[in-house]
């Protein structure tokens, strides 16, 4: 498969490294063409990994994995434009956290998600949220966590979400750690499940934990 | 020891009848003096049952719960009365869930809190906030359902996290599996995993769920 990532901290280059291991074909893509960071990680990744522009990535990537932050989210996918993203699977593992005064705050939040923003400035792009709800480390090797935790997939694209689903397999989450949230309205719900994990991220002082769901019956 | 109820609603008659069950006193308040609603649970219960108002309730109780919704939380304990309040434990147990234009919101959200809210206008109460991600019948019978998830507490007051610590063992909840979240500040944090649960709620159409954190190492 051939993928377009958006973004170049840490979250894009973890989930371009491991799609590249896996031996997918990945352009890393960044706001500039010629971005110093994005350019070294496709020297040091391997033949299947290459550099360039937000447009290159999308227009290279059969799917397209938003990795920017949630507050830049739609400026860089705006570069990447919606002719390289019409039709696609449009991953998107950010979260809505912005910094005022200091202090992290989620933008947009309960009325409103990135992942419903990014769906409906790019109607033809069948969105998938998931992944957002842990690190970086984690969505590429669940298997640092113990347990059978889970991850969550919102889409409004049933189709799309089995592809994704496809995709989490790869990466190590077993298609039943993958819970089905509905629509993309459900993204609100993971993106609010951030002041969470972050509480306890700075509790406990590691990235590495998440969620397992357990049912009765 | 004697626990004053706040709120004759399923959470409140849940919790109420499971502590008379496990040999305390409890007095279930309610807005008015005769409520029905608490006083035929007060028949039926047992001799350690009675019903009062809000005022009452909290003047009985060595801990007194607050298990009405979030929108009326503050108007109920200004009801029971900060002299009846003071330098008791007061557990929160609600969400801070309105219904706008027929739509399930949180209010308020992100920028405060309930638990933070009862907390500034009782500064004598040593407000813990916990049990609000689960449903009633698994806060008393955290059994049904399986695996060792978690509940949390959040709270300024160790001392009173630590009563409320054993007030869950009792209910079932044995101490490592209470995830201190820090104070109450952190309320912030499970109130807005709300959404989530009810997601998965409306998805499942069960409430008999929840999570377990799973950490590294």
């Amino acid at each position: 498969m051939r993928y377009g990532v958006l973004g170049t901290g840490e979250v894009g280059r973890t989930l371009a490294g491991r799609l590249v291991e896996l031996g997918h074909e990945v352009t890393l893509g960044s706001r500039t063409r010629d971005n110093p960071v994005a350019a070294e990680w496709a020297t040091a990744a391997a033949e299947r990994a290459r550099a360039g522009a937000f447009a290159q990535a999308a227009a290279a990537g059969e799917v397209v994995i938003n990795a920017v932050g949630g507050p830049v989210a739609l400026d860089a996918l705006r570069a990447a434009g919606a002719e390289h993203l019409d039709g696609k699977v449009l991953v998107d593992v950010c979260n809505p956290l912005a910094f005022m005064a200091g202090e992290a705050r989620l933008d947009p939040v309960e009325s409103d998600s990135v992942g419903e923003r990014i769906q409906r400035a790019f109607p033809h792009a069948r969105v998938v949220k998931t992944l957002n709800t842990v690190n970086c480390r984690v969505m590429v090797d669940p298997g640092r966590v113990p347990g059978a935790h889970n991850v969550f997939v919102s889409g409004d694209d049933a189709e799309a979400k089995e592809q994704v689903t496809g995709m989490l397999g790869e990466l190590g989450w077993p298609a039943q750690r993958v819970v089905d949230l509905g629509g993309i309205r459900s993204a609100r719900a993971v993106e609010m499940y951030l002041p969470l994990w972050l509480t306890m991220f700075r509790n406990s002082g590691s990235p590495d934990f998440n969620i397992e769901v357990h049912w009765a019956g």
